[in-house]
């Protein structure tokens, strides 16, 4: 089911690679400015009429809110050993983004002059949450605890009423982070919703969260008057590994990849032939357990690779260009090496890093860069729900060392009154 | 020419503010979508096509890099006191980003797992610099020197020929920051060629700069295939002040900021009618210096007022609503207020901290969120040149302490591969 290729083949897998990422928005897009521009002008009663179109046809505005009780009752109606380990998620999850908390620094610059950069949370933040199977309480958790360390105000929560009710695990996530508001409505009616406001909904000044097309395409479109997290793309793995590797552990971590949907890509890179067949074996053998043979099938045979080169540096030299999502090193001494990736979403180390822990309550966040966009995009953390400002305050012994300075470099660039802010300064 | 107005007419001027940001794009989008797709098929051929149309009639890909030699004569050609203004200018920016400066962190979870967060600095760094009069060599500075301090190893620099010519100060800046290419290419095709590669020019993974509507747009079109700084939108200066102020430096910095283009905001705050009163006379007085008084007319008659509010506390109010790309605190004490100040670009605080200061030299970038967006977005920054990945490595040992929660949490989700992963490290 999975192939294995040696590095004369990689070129062509690459392009097949590429080919994820191409999904043709045109037929959407219209749709979705139609919904967000009703929003912006009928507000609630937009919000009503496709509510009740799409998601929950005995909406009313009335009930957009879910009340704290509500989801105190839904925490309180799962089994006690799964209240614990959503417990225990949150914290370590939370523990970890503490580590990325910085703080506002000033500092006293040549002239005696103060400079620095404050930090500041984000005040309003929106967190979506998609309905029905699409729901994953490990996202709730993912993207509304860095929210949480950041300090933000008020976090609200969009997800919409699928078949009368919204997927308990959700609500139970939402009670034990203790969401300011929780609104059952979904689509891209709640993203204009949260970046417009209604006379329901406040206003908020970002929003994050995974979506299907609707939702991803809204929130390109409501982007700038709100900020939003990165659009995903599909999922991917990149596992190197060489003779040290158990081949039971790299099978079942491509696999964990690859049920994710059909165009998830779980790629191995193996210095070794034998080990790469003995990983194949396990792939087959493994794939006989699971509930999802058709996701599997589609997303092994086509993005999925085993791939044989001669070196573990020729394999670290590939996993830069790939810049995955998720890399694994399934090597002995992996930290060795940590050195050299350039391009990864979050780097698993060592034979006993499933990315399933990661994907779950390792700590660090699971909503990362996909696609190659690791070369420049990072994880959600604690950075997207704060801010900058700098602070910059000259006194008027300070201000007459830079004035004329400045004064001059602005008269070159043809800015007079720059120059004359300057020079007032400066007698 | 500037109004005073009060607190009941805030509301109507807001709305007018609302209005400068909503700059028509579509009748230019189809026509750069055009050219980002012919250089995409036909690279340096189309380049060339496109250069010679809008910049340099006698442009060919074979010159289309300055070489080093040119920037170096640019540099020299400047008079000696200039060349100092922009070494003294690049080492106060390089000295305040060298505090924006983070490093990778590790540490020991609760079962000895080692969590952490690697820094890494972006590979490959395109910036663009408008030609002609749009060029200002400070902004050249502002945007390679955070790339310079985030470590990124490979800059290039965009910019066109106009009249046959590049900008000397421009160039001199690209000598001093020993930029690794220069190409002389501008506009959409300018963009395309970094965000795609041409047989010239070589694909970059982050794209920065300021440009005009086909540069900004394009940028958004090509933006999730690399990285992009934000669009900037018209630029503003909120000014809150009381009793202890100069007039003539609040006046002075209004019309610093007014100069810029005729969708510039200057706006005071102020908590006496005699001190506005006199800050409206300066900015007369003032006027007559300027050599653009087209331009001050219109952003003053239009979008630029003095409102007098009862209170600096008020003021501080209305500040964190217009979360304005400059603030200046023009008040005694003015550090006591920072506490208070949740929405700005840059703060500028005290009577000698005239935000030239911060355009030119100070040490904080100039690149700051406009319109509103300091809700959610930062200045520029070294941040904007690194990008996070997850470190997650746990043992033998330390794997067996979470894997049964893992699975558990994971059948819940109904991903029986994600169970199947954490199960066989938990045995």
């Amino acid at each position: 089911m999975v192939q294995i290729i040696d590095d004369k083949e990689i070129e062509a897998f690459f392009k097949t690679l590429k080919t994820r990422n191409s999904v043709s928005d045109g037929k959407y897009l219209s749709i979705v400015k139609d919904i967000i521009n009703d929003v912006i002008i009928n507000k609630d009663k937009a919000l009503e009429v496709y509510t009740k179109k799409f998601d929950d046809k005995n909406f009313s505005i009335q009930n957009v809110e879910i009340l704290k009780d509500d989801q105190e009752k839904a925490f309180f109606s799962l089994e006690k050993e799964m209240q614990e380990i959503l417990i225990k998620a949150k914290d370590r999850i939370y523990d970890y983004h503490m580590h990325q908390k910085r703080n506002t620094f000033t500092y006293k610059g040549e002239f005696g002059e103060i400079l620095g950069q404050k930090i500041t949370p984000i005040e309003n933040v929106g967190v979506y949450v998609p309905g029905g199977k699409a729901a994953y309480p490990s996202s709730v958790l993912m993207n509304i605890v860095p929210a949480m360390v950041a300090g933000v105000k008020n976090i609200v929560m969009c997800t919409p009423r699928q078949g009368g009710q919204v997927n308990p695990l959700v609500l139970a996530c939402a009670y034990l982070c203790n969401v300011n508001h929780v609104y059952a409505i979904g689509g891209a009616q709640a993203i204009a919703a949260m970046a417009y406001g209604t006379e329901s909904i406040k206003k908020v000044d970002k929003i994050v969260g995974p979506g299907n097309i609707f939702v991803a395409l809204a929130k390109k479109e409501v982007y700038g008057s709100v900020g939003i997290d990165s659009i995903a793309g599909p999922s991917e793995i990149l596992i190197v590994c060489d003779k040290s590797c158990n081949p039971k552990f790299v099978a079942s971590d491509m696999l964990a990849q690859a049920e994710h949907d059909e165009l998830a890509s779980a790629i191995v890179i193996c210095d070794d032939l034998k080990t790469a067949k003995e990983i194949q074996k396990w792939v087959e053998t493994f794939y006989e357990e699971s509930n999802r043979k058709d996701i599997l099938t589609k997303s092994l045979q086509n993005y999925s690779k085993i791939i044989v080169v001669s070196s573990i540096s020729e394999a670290i030299k590939l996993a830069n260009i790939i810049a995955p999502e998720h890399l694994e090193l399934a090597i002995d001494n992996a930290f060795n090496y940590l050195d050299d990736i350039q391009n990864a979403g979050a780097i698993f180390l060592g034979h006993y890093t499933p990315e399933a822990f990661g994907d779950y309550m390792a700590g660090p966040n699971h909503v990362l860069p996909t696609v190659q966009t690791a070369r420049f995009f990072s994880p959600l953390g604690v950075d997207d729900f704060i801010k900058k400002s700098s602070i910059i305050s000259f006194d008027e012994q300070s201000a007459k060392m830079l004035a004329d300075d400045v004064m001059k470099f602005a008269k070159q660039e043809g800015l007079m009154m720059h120059a004359l802010s300057a020079k007032l300064r400066g007698v």
